[in-house]
């Protein structure tokens, strides 16, 4: 192990005491200019390490907030191979830091609990992406940890909440599709929890069908896991099924990649043979071709609400639970095209 | 501000003395199970939180490993939006957690130093992943941090190194292409720097061109950010001056993704009218139709060893410089033709 330097050896190379030493580290008395370069020479010469929870920050505050992020099964890594992670911690990480927060990234293992986590590494925060066992949020609610929600619709109205609205973002899209002609939208998810955001964009697929008097049919949901793996997957069944569907509909934009990979891998050419339209609009959408037709969320604004609202919830310990609904639209690209009567 | 419970009110509320609190939060004496579940009952109460640096660790160490990633530019966001900072992070943290380290996420402020940063977080060690300024490296020598450089040729033997060996990557790329039939071969790449892979990979270009006594041409040589945005611009370039190449090797896969975007959009089909080929094998060059063929690096093998060489010099301090290469391959997909004699 590394040997450190003690806050004593500091104050004896620059030849004050150690409480001086302590209040050029807080900055909570007026030291002169000729005694504070001396202390910081002797900091520098032994390169001393000031514990930032214990000295130089504002009492017990650890300025550290931590970013919980889907792992892709218990214990196993996190799900950054989906582009939505990355882009949102880049947006996290600076909106955090210039409100001088740093970022730890932990996962756990099956048998931890990201609270004691948390309590160990006394976090002042905690931004969850996603959803998490049930359990998760009670014990949350009881250890009274400022904690911000974000993509989660867990019932009631316990902790703060940013996300979109998923429902309404599937009924833009899927109104969308039926505009340009569609009568058969197959749509491809991951798996549906009550308090996720899949279950919200099939349902609403489903009102925009209904709205427009275009019957239901289950054997149009294809249900997978959100990767493009899987994504490729459902365009084989799709195909494989014979599925008498003119556009797919993917719940999020990487399955949309897959299915369009599984598509060409058939000699299928989107849009001519079969419309795509994805969700999320992550960067790669732009770049896919034909270009990704899909529902834009502004994945950098969701990050830097999320700390916004970790921030005041941090410092008003009493803030009323709030909740923030960004706004969707629709990003016409190239993989949807319009159907005439008789043309399907 | 929240406020948080203090060692006394436990030691109060379980009915024992602050020193027991603290043996059985260090666990460096024995102490009756009846004991130890009061305490614990009472930590759990009072939602205490043991400062994980000062208590119940071993001495000094925070068990917190930095992780760098470059930034968009100084001050702004980290550079989540190529696929490979997503991916090496996710295997970093897998790695970090299973020997018992967090990781600490931040970019800096222009006018901070990162080994500041690191010295006031009491960060373990750090992996610095691509290129930063010359002081960042000699500063870090001096101050005797746990080191390990990714995808860096920082001169000298001054840090542990972890990388692939780039010349012989993008010799392999380029000599792949030719046997295939190019003999007119573009290079898109990042800006060069002595110290960095960008200009590895073109010195592995052009010496395979020079094996193959096939001429290197300066104006084959197209040079941009490294973005998939800059990959179209630079397609375009490509098609506005006409240039007579029959292959593109971009020299990391989010440009060649780029590339075949902008290809398309000018209704160039790939491998038919141009072949790309990448570099990277990030997992989106599995999706991008038609299959972006590559030079696979093992992405998560590198978080991997950059964990471990960091933790192994935690633990030994001496420990002599190593320097890890890991393997390069090929990977065969469809976006490289071959071209018979008079075919291009």
């Amino acid at each position: 192990m590394k040997t450190k330097s003690t806050i004593k050896e500091v104050a004896q190379e620059a030849g004050v005491s150690i409480a001086t030493v302590s209040y050029v580290l807080n900055g909570k008395k007026t030291i002169s200019a000729d005694t504070c370069a001396r202390v910081m020479a002797a900091i520098d010469k032994l390169s001393y390490v000031p514990n930032m929870s214990a000295s130089n920050l504002g009492g017990n505050d650890s300025l550290l907030i931590g970013v919980l992020v889907p792992q892709t099964e218990p214990g196993s890594t996190l799900m950054f191979q989906n582009g939505f992670y990355g882009e949102i911690l880049g947006a996290i990480e600076y909106e955090a830091r210039i409100n001088g927060y740093h970022l730890l990234i932990s996962g756990t293992d099956p048998e931890e609990s990201y609270l004691d986590l948390a309590r160990k590494r006394n976090l002042d925060g905690i931004i969850a992406i996603g959803i998490y066992p049930g359990s998760f949020y009670s014990e949350a609610s009881k250890r009274n940890i400022p904690l911000v929600l974000v993509d989660s619709y867990c019932p009631g109205q316990h902790h703060h909440n940013v996300r979109i609205d998923d429902i309404y973002g599937s009924y833009l899209a899927t109104k969308y599709l039926i505009e340009k002609g569609h009568r058969q939208i197959a749509f491809f998810c991951g798996q549906l929890r009550d308090d996720g955001v899949m279950k919200k964009r099939l349902l609403g697929y489903k009102q925009a069908l209904d709205a427009y008097a275009t019957p239901f049919c289950d054997s149009l949901v294809f249900k997978g896991q959100i990767d493009c793996e899987s994504g490729l997957a459902l365009a084989e069944v799709f195909i494989r099924k014979k599925t008498a569907a003119t556009a797919v509909l993917a719940a999020a934009d990487i399955l949309a990649v897959g299915a369009v990979k599984g598509f060409a891998d058939a000699g299928w050419n989107v849009p001519k043979d079969i419309s795509v339209m994805g969700f999320d609009d992550l960067e790669i959408a732009q770049y896919v071709p034909p270009g990704l037709t899909t529902v834009k969320q502004q994945i950098a604004l969701k990050g830097k609400k999320a700390v916004e609202l970790l921030v005041r919830s941090i410092r008003e310990p009493g803030l009323t639970k709030r909740e923030e609904v960004l706004p969707v639209s629709i990003v016409e690209r190239g993989s949807v095209r319009e159907i005439k009567d008789g043309d399907a």
